[in-house]
């Protein structure tokens, strides 16, 4: 259900798509490139985050836990619990090495890097 | 890992939407149009299957289980395990009654409709 302020616990993921992220000085890190679902544990692994690149060259990828992403209505995108500091020493990726071995590598770096709680057992 | 066949566990989640689904048959039933995400959980609550409708005017809407989707390389889609009639006969919505209460009711609804267990406790 909707809380006071609006927020609800289920989005498409076609909304996620595109979406602005945001660290806690409020600003912009990049953007929600991708979702990576798994099959067989139905669980969304991560957020595919992209960001740097000029002109559509060089662009990095962060994977960023899913739980860790909160829409924020007024800043019009997500906002992570993460500072900048520890956005950009994150681990980086290109496309291949996120995709690679079904995401596992980068999804267990991820959660163990950021400190959140595992959705998996 | 890929199976042998080629066939991996994990994808993302713009390569999902879209994609055709297919019946035990081999009949199309429609496409992906979206994916549905919940945050507290980490969990893919159902894919939203389109179906029906001319011109864009009256489709309706399915809710399947992501676990019940298979990747089929030479369908070029997904098949799901259920017979024209199983599908014909599950229930529909419209887009607003599949998200309304975070799509709790139509995920519930699917997964007991289809007899697929759980991933959510």
């Amino acid at each position: 259900m909707p809380t006071a302020s609006g927020h609800t616990d289920a989005i498409q993921a076609s909304r996620v798509i595109g979406a602005d992220v945001y660290n806690t000085n409020g600003e912009r890190i990049g953007e929600i490139k991708d979702v990576m679902l798994e099959k067989t544990s139905s669980g969304i692994m991560f957020a595919i985050v992209g960001f740097g690149g000029f002109l559509g060259i060089g662009e990095k990828y962060h994977a960023v836990p899913w739980s860790s992403l909160d829409y924020d209505v007024d800043a019009g995108g997500y906002v992570v619990p993460f500072s900048k500091e520890k956005l950009e020493a994150a681990p980086s990726y290109s496309v291949n090495e996120l995709t690679k071995d079904d995401g596992i590598l980068a999804r267990d770096q991820a959660y163990d890097y950021y400190g959140v709680q595992p959705y998996w057992h």
